[in-house]
């Protein structure tokens, strides 16, 4: 039994030992010449993980924070905004636009179902005034990706609105070409597919949403405006949590290093085998094959079997920590993140605690075969 | 020549290795019970650091957007607040309440002089309608304290009015019993006095201050009646800075094991010696005697000195970083940070760092004067 427990929950993930390391550099003065060369270095490799030329920041705040932000500088009380609601984070960005005093055009689907573009379209054509389109990317309360985003892009682009997407769970993970698919506000945090600790939320901020933040009435921490004119200074307008910065320099380089491309294909890579063998164990997937999340793996509780007894006997026997659902699924799906270092090895580690838990609580199932069709998966590499 | 730098800026300030290593524990579930744990550690040793046995809180935030935190929980669009103006930091509380929409009555003071309570009761006495008086406890870019902070408590307790205390760069290093003086927000950071890194602010929050937040309609990331609700649960509403908790946890119970007592006396006595270090070489601190801070030493430049240079060389030559004013300041003065882990030996090289970069650039004084009565002022122990 190792000590070290595999976290595969969807998010804070397992970070590799460089990145820990690097918090531990000794403090330097954030006004400094040390912080400008760190802060230059973070802002290239930003731009490369979000794939724009566009602006792109680093906040001390958690995912949500960081959409709090965005949605206090782009929104303006009144303002109408498209949000498509289909889990607890879609769920959430929706009450973040209500709760800045925006009006929400709100778009209901099944949980474990994505919004289509033409769903988007429809409503951008029967509402007047419409300010931007809010879309959560990866919806990870139920595994969803919006596979339709590009087309969901050149309605905004089309209709000159501003699209706002919520990457929190997947940028690094699978593919988020901000320029190319026209997203105004991409948002995403540390401690996802970019394998760093939480604390840290990213955004990238296009032309076009400038010109709309300009105009809005802003909040204070989170002003834009304020970070913008600070970075060419490459100062952060208030104390930066300087040793998240130094893991996510670290954190970024790796990405670098990697190649995105390549680090996109490995997260699919262990997702496709962890859906193999869910469905080899004869369980089903939340999401239908289309819209299934590159790094969050959600699938249904087989009847008869304890939700968290399953995951206790995973961590306690197998050092293996997943997720039970969120809000209103709680105990009936499992939730793994497929995040960051995720490779091979922590794939079959973590089938293999599930499949001993699934047989302790008396599941029937044919042994191994989970773990056979992952590997099927990743030999065919 | 030791080739770790002395951070003596107002913060971020040195962290003891203790907490640094804190930093690099494994990454858990936010929603398990290891997390759990370190909560109610957290919570326990923070009430100690604020002398309260009302409710703290530590969101991952900068100090400043802690004070927006607080600001929008307590305060809503239309609200009368008090605000004493004397230096950057306490403008950014005005502006804060500004951006939220209050209505500030704002107490002007020259930069280096402290708000007095006649000046407080003046106004509450003047004005109708009156919610909040917001003071700034420790002016960092004056190096100035509010030493009628007990009797203006008394002031807002007679009227009913919410007492709103930013004590970012002094808790942990000067008085604050939050419950005795009746503070009805306290609001702290945790790279200051409480010796770790950057990225954290922490907060209390009295019945009475309960009281006006419950009827506010507030922002979503810092909506505090959440943070309330997963207290219950020892959880935080959205993903903690796992690192800055391992390590805040580590910094609060060396706060604990030294006795908040020892502590302060300690930060009194450093910022003691530097005051008689800086007098005995013929400069003068930017504050009077009775106002002056126990945790940022606040001095005026002679004349025929370049700021920049004397900087540049503690910096460069001796591995000590210290400050030059801020905002209208930012020339006229350095700003030296007393905090966390300050003792006889950071104090002495310090001011011995500062004795040769003034020798440098041909300011006259008596050779080791200051050194000297630093001494003096640690023998006196």
């Amino acid at each position: 039994m190792t000590e070290k427990k595999l976290i595969m929950v969807p998010g804070p993930t397992n970070v590799p030992d460089r990145v820990m390391k690097a918090m531990t550099k000794p403090m330097i003065d954030h006004r400094g010449p040390a912080f400008k060369a760190m802060f230059d270095s973070i802002t290239e490799n930003a731009k490369y993980a979000f794939q724009t030329r566009n602006d792109v920041y680093v906040l001390t705040v958690s995912g949500t924070g960081g959409l709090e932000c965005v949605v206090g500088n782009a929104i303006s009380p009144g303002d109408k905004v498209i949000v498509p609601v289909f889990g607890l984070f879609s769920g959430r960005a929706k009450e973040a636009v209500a709760r800045r005093g925006g009006r929400v055009v709100e778009l209901q689907s099944t949980w474990g179902t994505a919004p289509t573009a033409s769903q988007i379209r429809e409503a951008v054509e029967g509402e007047k005034d419409v300010k931007a389109v809010f879309v959560v990317y990866n919806e990870t309360s139920t595994g969803v990706t919006v596979r339709e985003l590009p087309e969901i892009g050149e309605i905004t682009r089309e209709n000159s609105l501003l699209l706002i997407v919520d990457a929190v769970s997947n940028l690094g993970g699978d593919d988020l070409p901000v320029d190319k698919w026209g997203v105004d506000i991409g948002v995403t945090a540390s401690q996802k597919c970019l394998a760093c600790p939480p604390g840290l939320s990213l955004f990238s901020v296009s032309p076009k949403a400038w010109e709309a933040i300009e105009k809005v009435e802003k909040p204070f921490y989170f002003d834009m405006v304020e970070m913008r004119e600070f970075t060419k200074k490459k100062e952060t307008p208030f104390t930066p949590a300087l040793p998240l910065f130094y893991a996510l320099d670290e954190a970024l380089k790796m990405v670098r290093e990697e190649g995105l491309e390549n680090r996109i294909r490995r997260h699919r890579t262990c997702s496709e085998a962890f859906y193999a063998a869910v469905e080899a164990l004869g369980l089903s997937p939340l999401p239908d094959k289309n819209v299934r999340s590159n790094t969050v793996i959600a699938f249904n509780k087989p009847e008869g079997v304890d939700n968290a007894k399953v995951r206790k006997t995973m961590d306690e026997q197998y050092n293996v920590v997943i997720s039970p659902g969120a809000g209103k699924l709680k105990d009936a799906i499992f939730r793994i993140g497929c995040m960051g270092i995720i490779s091979e090895t922590e794939t079959l580690q973590t089938i293999d605690a599930l499949e001993n838990a699934l047989a302790d609580q008396g599941y029937k199932f044919k042994k191994d075969s989970g773990l056979k069709a992952a590997h099927e998966r990743f030999r065919k590499n």
